[in-house]
């Protein structure tokens, strides 16, 4: 069988709560003025009740509620295909299955997440969310959630996506949102970039304290964040329910499973129900995948750090390369972030998954190989975990081991074929982060406080 | 139910071929020299001779290679889909399904026929492919299938979509398929448009008048086209045939099947299955829906005319508006055909379909009120069907009537998203046929014969 399919009765009801598992609890975020674990109520101005409930809940399956359900339903439950070309151009003993996350009306899986936010703020009475793009998956994901639950939603563009991104812009207003280039005219936080250049290509730190600031001063609005935070990794955890229940119609189980990661929310998806065995005692290896030039996981300390270049969050315990990082202009714009979700991290450093970075070149060698066998054309950030993938199918082939691999095949690259254009066409360059750049970052970090 | 799957093995094995069926034989393909029919060994040259047995074919169903069944596997069975929330807010008594053929790689239903031509093209021996394309759904799609099975593939692409869709472009070289804009130097019949102005934006005339010569004049290659053929018309009818099955399992048929028509193609595919039910006293509605601007089957009359604006293919059965009409830049740049496929010309003429037309602004209304309802952000062609539905489902509830309604959703329209820019900044207009030019076009083909 090529497709593994699995019927809208047999989908998964409740989502899965990694941190009723965790063997270390997950260290609380910090006050950065006092040094103080934050409590819930102390995030009320920015999210709704209901959701910081879940960010912090030690409740492990927190059920999926009917009218999430239904919205869902509309692309959900997403195939699972055997990638049988892929295996037969690499003459590998491995079977290879990937989980096609490219079926939603975005083309990724951040609907999976923006679908709950904004039910549960509609339900606890927000009329409005604000939130932050930099290449504009998140925003347009939001976009269409928005309009699902008669939400109005303003987006926060990083500019110089904006202007090289049009389409994903156009996909947001389709849906309804209010998209506008960051550093904006329209808060007192980007403001002053702006007025001092009105083509100030702006960054995601500078569009995340615009958000925050338009949902602190505005009425019935809140903030959405669509990674990094735990509810939001939670919600992306139907990606692997999904995919153990179709890999068990066909009586599988994965010897390795594979995401990319940038906040972690896609990895987290595909690979805490299958962390959750590994605690358990099953044997599988799990592996996320970072771009070379940003590599938190790879060569970031574990260290309490801001969310944003702007220093206006709560310190988060993560694997960080510093808030003060400026990213490589690399495609895989949703893998640039200079953190790594507190649960990745957490179980990175229990020794629970590992980490791996790749650099760009061979993410699209990887990308192009995919297209040209199986047919869809992966996202940027998606050829991570595919340049992975192949680096394992072929181990397997070495090895001569029948290995199953479960790939997440988070996103299609429809809207990001200027850069297949550029890797085609021999434009595209690997950029990495200098040895004495990263050394630099790192020693900023030696005044934070560490995680116990 | 939200979305009523069909697993692998209750797919369609064999194609239906609606000529078995016909009231009335389809009048033959004449040569314009002679006015006498074409025989088989006349299309030799551009066509192999496997396709060209299925193009003249009597047998009711033609059995789908094994080969060519693992590659539609890729995608297929598509999704049904029942549009609960477009429905709800049309306030509708109407039930109304939609087939999304927006799942496969490229993006619309292209493929379900570029798959079968690209592998009896490799049984036949040939070794490479030439098209033209117009908007790029049909070059992409043939790209991607040409990888699956080995051949190479050139595509002229009308000059001005060339340079305003650089997309399609890019994602026909991403399979591997040559792309060049169309007239090129590389042929006599571009050179001569190409020398006088290498800036010369083009038609689709021009465009198969140089892949034909190129298909003609070059080594073990073959010409290929994407709609108006029989057999192409055919390999689309797995779209109706699963939806047959998908309907069955729910126990509904429809009262209205709906189909966007351009050459006549997806119309055909999700229609001819039911067309056939009708022809054996089913009672069902069957309506194709075309632009106001390009009114083939509403204004054209039945009559042989030539397939191209080069006058260098053999004379077709078909409503037409003249192959020397110049179509509006609009933006379904599928449905700007000069004719319809000879087969659905045929049944039109028959009674047993109906024509509708539509404006572009109402399209794009109806386009928009989708992806704001559903979801999916549909291609400007499927607007058209869309457009339909909405009529249809707005007089179900005038009457009171809990009709059925069946749709084919032909493609997405991520790659489209200007054109919804346009329409969302007003930029967008209607854009109709003169009537003194529609009257001249008619004229024009008084000399052309009638077919029986």
């Amino acid at each position: 069988m090529k497709k593994i399919l699995l019927s809208e009765k047999d989908m998964p009801r409740a989502w899965y709560n990694i941190q009723a598992d965790l063997p270390n609890p997950l260290p609380p975020p910090l006050n950065p003025a006092t040094g103080e674990p934050i409590t819930p109520d102390m995030l009320a101005s920015i999210f709704p009740m209901n959701l910081i409930e879940q960010e912090v809940s030690p409740e492990r399956w927190v059920e999926i509620p009917e009218e999430v359900m239904e919205k869902l339903l509309m692309w959900r439950p997403t195939p699972l295909y055997r990638a049988y070309n892929l295996e037969r151009f690499l003459n590998t003993p491995a079977r290879i299955y990937f989980k096609n996350e490219g079926t939603s009306p975005p083309g990724s899986h951040k609907p999976n997440t923006a679908i709950p936010q904004a039910y549960y703020n509609r339900e606890f009475g927000t009329k409005r969310l604000t939130t932050e793009t930099g290449a504009g998956q998140w925003g347009s994901a939001l976009s269409f959630a928005c309009n699902q639950f008669g939400l109005e939603l303003k987006i926060y563009m990083v500019r110089v996506s904006y202007n090289q991104k049009p389409y994903r812009k156009i996909m947001m207003e389709v849906w309804g949102g209010k998209c506008v280039p960051s550093p904006s005219g329209d808060t007192n936080a980007g403001r002053k970039y702006y007025e001092q250049n009105p083509e100030h290509p702006g960054s995601l730190g500078i569009a995340i304290s615009e958000a925050i600031e338009d949902a602190v001063t505005s009425k019935d609005t809140k903030y959405s964040l669509g990674s990094v935070l735990n509810h939001v990794l939670m919600h992306q955890t139907i990606i692997g329910l999904e995919a153990q229940k179709q890999l068990e119609t066909i009586g599988e189980y994965p010897d390795i499973v594979i995401g990319c990661a940038g906040g972690g929310s896609n990895f987290a998806g595909i690979s805490f129900p299958f962390v959750r065995d590994k605690i358990h005692g099953r044997e599988v290896r799990i592996v996320a995948c970072e771009p070379a030039s940003c590599p938190t996981m790879t060569k970031g300390p574990y260290v309490y750090d801001f969310g944003d270049t702007a220093e206006t969050t709560p310190l988060l315990p993560m694997h960080s390369i510093g808030h003060a990082f400026v990213p490589a202009p690399i495609h895989a714009g949703g893998l640039r972030y200079h953190g790594m979700a507190p649960l990745v991290s957490r179980v990175l450093v229990d020794g629970l998954i590992e980490a791996r970075a790749y650099n760009q070149l061979e993410t699209f060698e990887a990308g192009l190989i995919f297209a040209r066998t199986e047919g869809f054309i992966p996202a940027p950030e998606t050829d991570h975990a595919i340049a992975c993938v192949i680096e394992e199918a072929k181990r397997a082939k070495e090895e001569g081991k029948e290995r199953v691999i479960l790939v997440n095949w988070s996103g299609h690259g429809i809207i990001d074929l200027a850069a297949y254009d550029a890797y085609l066409s021999g434009r595209l360059e690997d950029s990495t982060l200098p040895k004495e750049e990263l050394e630099r970052l790192i020693k900023n970090l030696e005044k934070f406080p560490r995680p116990r």
